[in-house]
């Protein structure tokens, strides 16, 4: 078994360092320091590691193990609506690799430990150069890439964002074209993903009935025991109902 | 290397062996079949696999490894708001492991592959014997358990279900009381989490005004070129919205 691990070894530090070097060579090659490039899922796994033992320790049926664990867990991805109200216009971007012409929202995934709304906020800003804060959670999609028993899932949040700044500069390695487009034309338009094109009519409805139809708001509350708060988000309760003041 | 990696996998086996000893001794024990006891979180991934190549591969570093895993995705939780119009009463448990006294929503963890709303009745149906239906989501809380970099995140979504049953027959390795309650009085109780409370006020809106008011209904919509079809959560859009017609 030992050959077969040293060999296994090597191929997999081998595998590493041309993943940081893909890495490297595309982080901040356009868009400037902000704009990075992902490796494919999981390429950053397939390593040699220190145990607690003192030895060294590679995972060879490493595909199937992350299988197992993303589908038993599972990836966050945020997309950011960055709705500008003053002029009724969204930020939208086309995707250099995949989805071509199809206008969609800016996003990626989620950091270790990162807050829904500040992966929104920081992806929009790494591929677009646009500056927002969050303001709601507007909808979550469910997708099984790999329907069955241990098919992976995926879940994506949308987030609407109110804009800061308003110069585009896009990562190129990401991006085809970005734009601040019309809200009322994106939701008509074909060249769009049929949840873009779900979420503008959302918004399109927010805007012009009032966003409070529409949104989750965000608030922090306490959790029981632990002297740690969390983000809880849902319909804004009215008052009365908040404090159940006056209420039978 | 050869001895320790010899060594670490025996240790690995055993610790497996020791996990599916515990795992079927709990299952069934009481509440019937589907009453099911959950191993902690990552004790089915530490044992030897056969790799692509014929050998067998072990993580000795698997904590560390699951932890950064679990950090960059994360686990799905999911509560169960079952509420009777009829008679204005929610499904409330007690657990009998932590937070005593305190009323909540029955609910766990997602199985590979499950939809939002399909955890939330099994898991509701596992627990306390009620079987029910989806009907919206109403909240979803983000909380990272250690803050810093590489801080476990956890999702728990809160869906309101529609019960098609009503006599309890709770599982009593996971609950130590089970009830139907008025939902005026959880929403004013003080023996519950500051959710349960928030999500009891929420739903008791929703009764009182309309769940259109608090519900993100679901809708499956085809995916863009992969012929699959994902589930997609959002507030409820008026028909004119929907189609655009009439719309400028």
């Amino acid at each position: 078994m030992l050959p077969l691990t040293s060999g296994s070894f090597r191929r997999a530090v081998l595998l590493r360092i041309r993943s940081a070097r893909l890495l490297s060579g595309h982080r901040g090659a356009s868009g400037g320091p902000r704009c990075r490039w992902d490796p494919p899922a999981g390429a950053e796994e397939l390593r040699g590691e220190l145990d607690r033992f003192g030895g060294v320790s590679v995972r060879l049926a490493r595909r199937g193990a992350l299988d197992r664990l993303d589908a038993a867990s599972f990836q966050r991805r945020l997309q950011g609506a960055v709705f500008d109200e003053n002029t009724g216009k969204i930020l939208v971007v086309q995707d250099r690799n995949k989805l071509k012409n199809m206008w969609k929202f800016p996003g990626g995934l989620s950091e270790p430990g990162e807050d829904i709304g500040d992966t929104a906020v920081r992806e929009v800003f790494e591929e677009t150069g646009i500056r927002s804060e969050f303001r709601s959670l507007l909808s979550l999609r469910q997708q099984h890439t790999n329907p069955g028993a241990f098919g992976k899932s995926d879940m994506y949040i949308i987030c609407r964002l109110k804009p800061h700044s308003f110069t585009i500069d896009f990562c190129q390695h990401e991006c085809l074209r970005c734009e601040w487009m019309d809200l009322s034309d994106l939701a008509k338009t074909e060249n769009t993903t049929p949840i873009t094109s779900r979420v503008a009519r959302l918004l399109l409805y927010g805007y012009r009935e009032g966003f409070d139809k529409i949104d989750f708001t965000m608030e922090e509350l306490p959790a029981v025991y632990t002297g740690l708060f969390y983000k809880l988000y849902h319909k804004e309760l009215p008052a009365n109902y908040r404090t159940m003041t006056g209420m039978d």
